[in-house]
């Protein structure tokens, strides 16, 4: 291992790297992590300088906070490299304020551009190589925040730990996605922290989707939880549901997660001249656009799927199957991202941000 | 250190104990450890043999579930010392029933008595001078499993871990306690993981309570996300509200904690000829009970805080104080309650497990 430093960042190198031993043309997505992690402490009210080091385990507490009372807290984001094997990012100021309002949810602290931005930067262009060139190619980004002070009494922790791991990636689902829509369990509560990217969201919905998946459907569409009857987010993505020509998406709500990839399909596709409504979709004008023939498309929205396809949704033990459309919105707007994303067509909103 | 086994459990014993360092007479609740902790893994299907050991960090990966998804559950329950140097568990089949309730919402497996049950007497027979004789001196109790499979796709763990930490505990709670009545934030939806002690529904209300405590309030009292109308728990204690002479709580549900001293405290209430009723508490009965004089007493019952009587609560930036009573029902019960723990009285329920 050598040891440098930055202005900001203490870097020690892997002595050896794994990149040889990764098959990159058979990924399964978030298993394979890169050389190196950062690590950033904050104790005594302060963030601590920042460290790019090996990937490896770590020692905690077995009182620390986070596993007992779940603070903790992730961004996802992915690298892509363009044909002159620049490495890119993607508006990745959005994902550090979305990680702060995320932070301050769970009365963590917040943590400062010059760590998550530069931190990005940093880590990026020593693991550069990890980020393989081609369309679907990117190196999947994963900032994460927890709870380390220790104690077993209900309060916010003193101390946490920021880290970025990065995994190699291909894309995040295969297959046909069939859906079901939520009509008992629910993602998120009024007043709670469903618009966080909390970690106990997640864990929240792994025992319905496995009573999903038993009935042969991939994800769950959730539904509002106080009357299931409006419907929300696919829990790893947004959706967008097209009536006739028109998009709808709901608003972002305490209950819906504020997506980059939702709040950017809905600019490219109003400069591609679709029409977009930010409205909550009630479940029975699905069910009614579904019988009329004006449902044409369902699509979910999400940095680790960027834009994945709804074949077919189940509601009260009623499957309803979507036609197969020449012209897909849904593959009009991820031609388009992807396009911007990966430096292809010329990024006119100003989204894309090279690593230094 | 030594080692040895039991049939089911293999035992590593520190060489040196901490318990000299300790200054019993003034704990804060949760803080310090005894020397040793169980540590039993699950992977490939099976929990391995459980392993007891010296209390010290442990190495983790950085992509494990539990701290990106959430996977993580807990209980807490006390031992407690006789005046013979016996010590006592207090209903612990109510815990495994709950604790394995918890996984299952989460996706997790249910842990089998042979770990949780025996794995307590295990270690409480290891570590019974840490239960210090005389009332309010406890034991507590964490058991606890978290996913330690690696991997950030936002599915559940193949692989998890089940500890139980112990930390001696006086009393949790001290000082008069005034709630806010909650009227915009929410613990728990409909569908959701309120009845689970889920880690991440602890974190969720964090921010929340530190508005309340900023505002000079202790704790939340929780309502329905939907309406805010229905008066649910307080968090890490369920509620009792006395109107007149009779005991309300509300029924436990999707989003209220099963909890072992509340469904304790009802009984031994019955048992000593007070009224109870078993359901929902609107704040507005609340309100109004408390503006014609017939609201006596609120009271908060866990494990950690046992009972622990409200002073005053605040609703819509009105406070509303409770009386000083001379026959407070919430101090009858917890003497009752602790006189079984402690076995001063006789258990006539069948609630106490000696440590064998």
């Amino acid at each position: 291992m050598t040891s440098n430093t930055t202005n900001e960042i203490d870097i020690v190198r892997a002595s050896t790297s794994k990149i040889d031993a990764v098959d990159f043309e058979n990924l399964t997505f978030g298993n394979i992590f890169t050389d190196h992690m950062l690590i950033c402490d904050y104790k005594n009210g302060a963030w601590e300088k920042p460290l790019i080091k090996p990937y490896e385990p770590f020692l905690i507490d077995p009182s620390a906070k986070v596993f007992h009372y779940g603070q903790a807290i992730f961004e996802g984001m992915k690298a892509y490299k363009d044909e002159n094997d620049a490495v890119w990012l993607f508006r990745p100021d959005e994902n550090h304020k979305r990680f702060n309002h995320s932070a301050k949810r769970l009365a963590m602290p917040e943590i400062p551009e010059e760590i998550f931005i530069n931190g990005l930067h940093e880590i990026l262009k020593i693991e550069k190589d990890w980020v393989k060139k081609g369309k679907g190619n990117s190196l999947y980004i994963r900032p994460f925040m927890i709870a380390i002070g220790t104690g077993v009494i209900a309060q916010p922790s003193t101390q946490y730990r920021f880290m970025i791991i990065l995994s190699p990636a291909r894309s995040y689902y295969s297959g046909e996605v069939k859906v079901i829509i939520a009509e008992h369990y629910s993602r998120a509560a009024n007043g709670g922290i469903g618009a966080a990217k909390a970690a106990g969201n997640y864990s929240a919905q792994f025992y319905p989707t496995k009573l999903a998946n038993e009935k042969g459907f991939q994800q769950i569409i959730w539904t509002d939880d106080a009357t299931h009857t409006k419907l929300e987010e696919a829990g790893t993505m947004n959706l967008f549901f097209r009536i006739k020509d028109t998009l709808y998406t709901a608003p972002t709500s305490e209950r819906i997660l504020d997506g980059v990839t939702r709040k950017s399909l809905i600019e490219i596709a109003k400069k591609e001249g679709i029409a977009v409504e930010v409205r909550s979709v009630l479940v029975s004008e699905l069910i009614e656009a579904s019988k009329d023939g004006s449902l044409m498309e369902i699509f979910g929205a999400g940095t680790a799927a960027v834009v994945n396809p709804v074949v077919g949704f189940s509601y009260q033990d009623t499957y309803y199957e979507l036609p197969k459309l020449e012209n897909s919105f849904a593959l009009l707007l991820k031609e388009k991202l992807t396009n911007i994303q990966y430096k292809i067509d010329d990024d006119t909103f100003g989204w894309t941000v090279k690593v230094k």
